[in-house]
């Protein structure tokens, strides 16, 4: 059984894994591993958020724009498209760009960094945002239930591991954590959350923890299909609709439940959760004792269990435990509930 | 808020519980406070199996004389009387004792070792067994959602305590139990299971762990006791019959769902499940993970969550992890896979 801590990750440990080494897993999983190499993992999600056809197209433009500046760069990312609509409905492009080079990141910034600062955006029918997330590698984790479709940071890891030890029971997304192995990853230090206006620009909370936790169905058929789409998914929406309007009672900062998109913002059959939340506690509470949550976790037991396991059906998540210096925060006309400007209201 | 560790038992930890300081539950719940003079409590199963209503008439009488000479003794005990159908279909019925004195326990245990040394009972249609527990209160624990009205150990405790901060989430049990500051309480020697017999007499695993765990509906009224008996009772009979017939593969040594009963073995509103472990990690795994548990919990969930956290349903438990040399079973003229005896198909 492998550990999803890479070995040039390990060390003596201050804090026991939840799990002993004794336990095996009911069902296989994996993890991305990153090459020795990468110290930083870059994601950047920029967005954009509309009411009218007429912003549609405009953000649809400009991350367009962004995107090809992206892809003319030294180390292109590895990037997707997708919608959602917020809790103001309003409709949101985002277009999320992973980097393993911190550098060529920053690089490619400095080239749209004119695109940012320009007033020229500031009136018109679109909102736009930047939410940068730079975890260490020690800082960051992922899970996947099959070994041969990486999404997200995933599709530019060196390779895939083979089964892994730390999950099938709560507490293993800690236990997957290299920084876990000495820091209990309490919240730190938040920002001050600026006020309101055109353009706001806010710094890190200390070990905010962002997942992004997706499913792609496109391969299921037949039952587990009409499972997924009937059982499952509603039940993801209710959880994802509760995180998104009311999250904040409980340190969830902000959520987004989106469908990835084609280039022409055809839906495809993949979706993801990426909700940031106050530290990596309140996000184990949530998702192991919240009703919603529940919900979600016994309707997919279920489905498990009555396709005795072999599921098309497949899932992953990428956590990260942040740095405040490893975040970013900015929003040019956006509304003021927008991602994670309504900070201020977290519990 | 309170802590379950009580202050006398509190010691510098070298592992770390699972949630922080600052976690607050989303419910209350309390503990029961053993005086601190107490150092070990005695918990004495006392059974009897049969098929037919010659051995139910023989079974009644024999736990009475020794339920007679029990209270007769310096220290009567707390206890009580219930009844199941085991996996072989044997109708069982189970005098639960405790005592806080092991001294006192064992003095009443010399009064009666005639009973149980003669073999006058080996013949005849009545199996006998007695299944001893003698936890330390270091390794023991308490959980009731109300403080009103013990059940078990419980009602030999000096008082209740304040609201505790150590549940609501998964590992809030281990994190109840004094002895996992410092202890990660794995599975230590197992006792050499004897060869099948009219008389079998067996040692104690170290570190097993052993649960009571309880719910009392004769208050309930209504939409909730409609919702306990129509969706939460049948599902928990469930779980409790795949623990009971397949539990050894995941590590569940003995499971006993009973309905407690009284002297004329008129059921009372009241039951529990007995469940022995080969050690507390597998009992967590199977709780938080299992599909037959995640059923329980979620539909306890739902109805908590559809009553408005207002339940006259009470529930609690008890669990111990115990030291080999403080457990001791024997089994007088009982089939095979009774109790404990089926620990040598353990997982």
């Amino acid at each position: 059984m492998d550990s999803a801590i890479p070995k040039h990750l390990r060390c003596p440990r201050t804090r026991d894994p939840r799990a002993s080494e004794n336990y095996r897993p009911p069902n296989p999983a994996f993890c991305a591993r990153l090459d020795p190499t990468v110290k930083h993992v870059v994601m950047a999600f920029h967005g954009a958020q509309y009411r009218k056809a007429e912003g549609r197209e405009a953000a649809q433009q400009g991350l367009a724009e962004l995107r090809r500046a992206a892809q003319a760069c030294a180390q292109p990312p590895q990037d997707d498209l997708a919608f959602t609509v917020d809790e103001a409905g309003y409709e949101t492009l985002v277009w999320a760009s992973y980097w393993t080079d911190p550098q060529a990141y920053a690089q490619w910034e400095q080239t749209v960094a004119g695109w940012w600062d320009s007033d020229e955006r500031l009136p018109g029918p679109v909102g736009w945002f930047r939410e940068i997330a730079s975890p260490g590698a020690e800082r960051f984790e992922t899970l996947f239930s099959t070994p041969d479709r990486p999404e997200g940071a995933a599709r530019l890891a060196a390779s895939m591991s083979g089964e892994i030890r730390e999950h099938g029971y709560w507490g293993s997304m800690r236990d997957r954590l290299p920084a876990s192995q000495t820091d209990a990853l309490r919240a730190g230090a938040a920002p001050v959350v600026p006020a309101v206006g055109k353009r706001v620009r806010m710094g890190g909370f200390e070990n905010l923890a962002l997942i992004r936790s997706g499913q792609d169905w496109s391969d299921t058929q037949g039952e587990e299909r009409q499972l997924y789409l009937q059982t499952i998914e509603p039940r993801l929406c209710e959880g994802m609709d509760y995180l998104r309007d009311q999250g904040a009672a409980i340190g969830c900062l902000g959520n987004r439940y989106l469908v990835q998109v084609d280039a022409d913002l055809k839906p495809l059959e993949r979706s993801y959760g990426l909700s940031w939340w106050r530290d990596l506690e309140r996000m184990e509470r949530w998702s192991e004792s919240h009703p919603t949550h529940i919900e979600i976790f016994g309707a997919f037991m279920r489905m498990v269990q009555r396709l005795e396991f072999r599921l098309a059906l497949r899932l992953y998540h990428e956590v990260s435990v942040l740095r405040a210096e490893d975040q970013r925060f900015e929003y040019l006309n956006c509304h003021p509930a927008t991602g994670l400007l309504r900070a201020s209201s977290c519990g």
